[in-house]
């Protein structure tokens, strides 16, 4: 792929920046020096053992002029690079946040957070509490009831311990166990989620200790059983060798003779994306995976900042220690952290450019992360068509989209997460749940309405997933404004005597706060900027949500899983812009209390009119679970679309070159091939062979 | 394409079929048999105008033991051909239905109708009106006051002429006018659209004469001005040759080196499709287009019967005539009369199969509809993986979908309609809104509440666009009932104690009617099979329904709009099966009253629980005018998905081959090409060059 410039209707660059650019995100090397600094701040061989080390970015107050001198090509100002970073100290519930400033090579903040705040889970953690609970004479005492079959390996998934208010203050893991039987003791990717084990061994997880094995239960209420032998069950695999697998598919390849149609300039570790008039740039982190910074639309600014904020899945089983489950992937682990080394040809078609990362691991070293994002295009359909039917004639024009795609994985489940962007200027975000369900042990026979048997002896709980995604949008500039359409019947009147008109009416959203969807209304939320008027309507220039319903969180107004998952209540949270308000659900989700998110934030019922606004949109399943999601489901797949609405002046995608068969060069599904010159002529009848029965 | 079987899991038939399949679309002969059948009741000479000549399918009862027979491989009774029909005497109102029988060669039913039933549009109509009305002196003189520049084309679109109760018993059209300006007086494909005029002649079209020349309202009310001279405005073009065209995108090609993955096996005009496990007959008429028949999942009945039923688009503007215009695009005109002849390489990518079609023209003669349906594969992304954070192994398996496509223009408008398949067992229908809004006149500087000024001078009013989707289901057989899942929170109680449970409780739908979604208790309609349990849970088998909101139709209760679009106020009605109820508007919706359709049958309030159900799935968008929907828009896309709800005993898709390089052969975006093995190896990292700025 080329570094040119490919569309001339993007200015090139003509002043050299600064060296680094102020949105890319940390090198291994600039982890290396942020650490040292912090390190120098304690005494020698002091143990630390490092959560995120992450870039902190840039006020919008120093960023807005820096990006607007690189826009317009003028001298970019200094801005000082700064890493924020946390960390215990070793074995002990002594958690720090820091700040480091690369520039002048100082510690600006380091502080002792308060016990009620806990980091999320690490790689690290996640294999040491299993090595731990597996090496503890009570949890081995316990698994020995169950007189598994000799060879028999047992298998924890160690999960956040999340917050119930009952002697939860320390920070703990709670672990599920599963069973290998002997006959598949040499398969590493045997499915265990299909073997689950009513025990629950309770981590310590500063003092390294297993202080507790629960039982689970296993019936239709919360009796609680002595732990019985077990009764071994049938395996359920995903793998493609247990599989009798399809031989009737035939390939299906994507290529791009000419190369994508994309350009990505490095700028460090930032990445410039460029793409059919769209501008970007796409930075990586620990937290949140890939942000989007800095979107403009042919010259024209968009969104200032574009990322998953946080997700949700609470889960309906009432009982103990269920009642506990309720992941925040982006809070408790971290969708970089998370993220998969992406396979060429396995996790997207045609011509893919791959972007890696550096994160850091507990030891505070630079942990290369291959490959966690891939960039590349994709047909979805027709962009329009119009046949005029006085002549036949057509003119259509295919939908390409830009897709910056990645992929993580925490404990069973997958989320796929894309940015998709296409030729009609709209932007969309696209979740799909895949993955294995969560499983617990039932009793044979057993039915309970907060789950479903997906295989014997086996329990996928309900549960629900609510994102948050936070858009920060910059709608021909900073100050935008929050308001909704409706549509409303027309009382019968002289001006509609036949009771068939209706009309749509705009509400401004006047304060911060949250704000719900109402599909009856065809109520439709839009970020306006009305200093920015269409040159042919006169109407405000804006980008409207097209966001799907789903079921607000269940758990009671009472209850921790309401008040810790902050966003969960509401279609839409609308807010002030402040500092490093990123994280909608706070930024320590594991084991939190509530009352460091959204939610709050909103309650300051602040001005949000023209002002700088920044919104969280939710969306979510409730997912109830089929056998057919099991032993890995299919994916489930919800979207999140902004359309810009009186922002252009015309269907932007009017420019798009005519779908052809010289350019797109289809076949007869009768013909192996088509010439060189696609010469199977754009209306030439299917020849395909006739046969009759 | 091999018309070989490809899979052996799909039975090959073993018996000789009976000639004509009796769900095959009638061909051509079959048309000339019954029309000179249907003539031979008339004095010679007798000029009758055709509008639809069709296969009258057999009734269920006849019908499913044929299938049956023809899946089991056993001998196949006769059924006899028979042909519906329905047409005018020429220029008088006339209108009967007749049914001739080809087998022994009897008309076997031929009828008037009341005068209250009036015929669909068709194209003949559509070319003689528009001629009809400009030959006409009145229309002249209301044009002559525009002052149009010499050498100004007018154009007319006839539009069905709806009812509002005032004089609209005769079958009439309303037409809207249209310049085309002197210097792009030899350009065919000009958008007329752009340049509304202010005049609606008013034609009788069983006397083919103009009646009546309305004038439009053009302001903030209903005051209709005296016709003033017209303000030359811009034009807005949508063809290519009119655009500067972007240069930057680079060709995308999907190539399907060893053909499709599907078979075609023509029975005779009726087309047997199989794909991965999937079986069904696609047939097409007139009304309906496209018509997807026994649809068969792995040997397993699921769909009886699929077609989209009808659709609706009333308007918002409430002034005369605009309170008229709500059309029904199957109705009013027919999906498969509108259908466009599809174009290799234009309308989809990679193998097609085009399916053409036999309709007829209004004097009786048959008329080929070639390439109306495609038939191709497309990849849909992952549909599903897992990663074992363990040993960091992907198991990933792409969705290939399998589409059936057809696309019509309704005069301005285009819909782009499919049935798509997935290797997952789910069926979705997805349509696509495009082409052109319908426009009218609008004085400068005004603004009304019920529609989008989208380029000087031009008016986009509101409209509402509800479809309607049969589905006749047979999951596992033909007695099947409707069900709804719902979830609620747990009440806090000894089982409950933290206020996080919540459960799901499933309710029976007793009776025929129309229901709703309800996204706040996330509710989910099955349709089940209480014979038939799953083999590990023993839940029923059902498949679910993912329809999404819509604001239901907006004209109140007492309007005919309203009365005559009977689908248009429920997500789903659901009614007892009964012979020839297959459209939810009625049979004839051009100028209808209302209680011919889904609301009435509905009403019979009759048991649908374990008996032979049949749904009407509604769907829609309240499309509120963007000026980027003009000159044409980019399309607005919605869905409907019907997934197995254990109906499987695991993922249906878990014997998809897994994704891997060798089979999808894409390519670094640093690089022009994989080589013929796929020897960029999956794993490989990403090599594109890097540059700093």
């Amino acid at each position: 792929m080329s570094t040119e410039v490919v569309s001339s209707s993007i200015p090139r660059r003509s002043v050299t920046m600064s060296k680094i650019h102020p949105l890319a995100p940390i090198s291994g090397d600039e982890i290396k020096r942020a650490v040292a600094l912090l390190r120098a701040q304690w005494p020698a061989n002091t143990d630390i053992h490092f959560k995120a080390i992450t870039l902190l970015e840039p006020t919008k107050a120093e960023a807005i002029p820096y990006l607007n001198a690189e826009k317009n090509g003028s001298q970019v100002p200094h801005i000082d690079r700064r890493v924020f970073g946390n960390y215990y100290l070793r074995r002990t519930n002594k958690f720090h946040e820091f700040v480091a400033n690369l520039d002048n090579e100082t510690i600006e903040y380091n502080v002792r957070l308060g016990d009620d705040f806990h980091a999320p889970i690490d790689g690290e953690e996640i294999f040491a509490m299993e090595a731990l609970a597996m090496a503890d004479e009570a949890v081995k005492a316990e698994i020995a009831k169950l007189k598994l079959a000799e060879g028999t390996t047992v298998i924890m998934d160690p999960w956040p311990y999340g917050s119930d208010g009952a002697n939860d203050e320390a920070r703990m893991f709670m672990g599920f166990l599963y069973a290998r039987p002997p006959n598949h003791a040499n398969e590493a990717d045997f499915n265990h989620y299909a073997l689950p084990l009513p025990i629950s061994p309770v981590m310590d997880a500063t003092a390294r200790k297993v202080i507790r094995v629960d039982r689970l239960p296993t019936g239709k209420d919360n009796t609680i059983k002595e732990t019985q032998p077990w009764k071994p069950q049938p395996t359920n695999e995903y793998v493609p060798e247990h599989q009798k697998l399809r031989t009737d598919l035939k390939p299906l390849n994507v290529s791009q003779p000419e190369g994508a149609s994309f350009t990505v300039t490095e700028q460090g570790t930032l990445n410039r994306l460029q793409w059919q008039k769209w501008d970007m740039q796409v930075g990586f982190n620990q937290r949140e995976g890939v942000v989007i910074h800095n979107v403009n639309y042919d010259g024209r600014q968009l969104f200032y900042r574009l990322s998953l904020s946080d997700m949700n899945i609470p889960y309906a089983d009432p009982r103990s220690p269920y009642h506990r489950k309720s992941a925040f992937d982006l809070g408790d682990a971290g969708a970089g952290s998370m993220a998969n080394n992406l396979k060429l040809g396995c996790d997207c078609l045609g011509s893919i450019h791959y972007l890696s990362a550096t994160l850091s691991d507990d030891t505070g070293a630079p942990m290369n992360m291959e490959n966690v994002v891939c960039i590349h295009e994709q047909d979805n359909g027709i962009s329009w068509k119009h046949t005029n039917y006085r002549t036949q004639r057509a003119a259509i024009v295919r939908n390409r989209e830009l897709v910056v795609q990645t992929i993580i994985t925490v404990a069973n489940y997958e989320y796929i997460l894309a940015f998709i962007f296409n030729q009609a200027g709209e932007f969309t975000y696209e979740a799909r749940a895949t993955g294995i369900l969560s499983t617990q042990p039932i009793d044979e026979n057993t039915e309970v309405p907060w789950g479903t048997v997906v295989h014997p002896g086996v329990l996928a709980a309900h549960h629900q997933h609510i994102f948050s995604l936070r858009v920060d949008p910059m709608i021909d500039g900073h100050a935008n404004r929050l308001v909704y359409d409706e549509a409303y019947a027309f009382p019968r009147s002289e001006l509609n005597p036949h009771g068939t008109g209706y009309y749509t009416q705009e509400t401004v959203v006047e304060k911060s706060g949250g704000y719900n969807l109402d599909f009856d209304k065809n109520r439709t939320f839009k970020i306006q900027n009305t200093n920015v008027r269409n040159p042919i309507n006169g109407k405000p220039v804006a980008y409207k949500i097209h966001a799907p319903p789903f079921q607000k969180i269940l758990a009671d107004k009472d209850s921790f899983h309401y008040k810790r998952a902050e966003f969960s209540d509401k279609n839409i949270y609308a807010v002030k812009y402040r500092e490093g308000e990123l994280y909608a659900g706070g930024r320590y989700t594991n084991q939190s209390r509530g009352g460091q998110g959204v939610r709050g934030w909103a309650d300051r019922n602040e001005n949000i009119v023209d002002d700088d606004l920044v919104l969280f949109i939710q969306f979510g399943i409730n997912h109830t679970p089929r056998i057919e999601d099991f032993p890995v489901m299919p994916c489930e797949m919800i979207k999140v679309t902004l359309k810009p609405v009186n922002f252009f002046d015309k269907n932007p995608a009017i420019d798009v070159p005519p779908s052809t068969q010289e350019f797109n060069r289809s076949t007869l599904a009768a013909e192996a091939k088509v010439g060189t010159n696609g010469e199977i002529a754009c209306c030439t009848p299917s020849s395909a062979p006739k046969s009759n029965l």
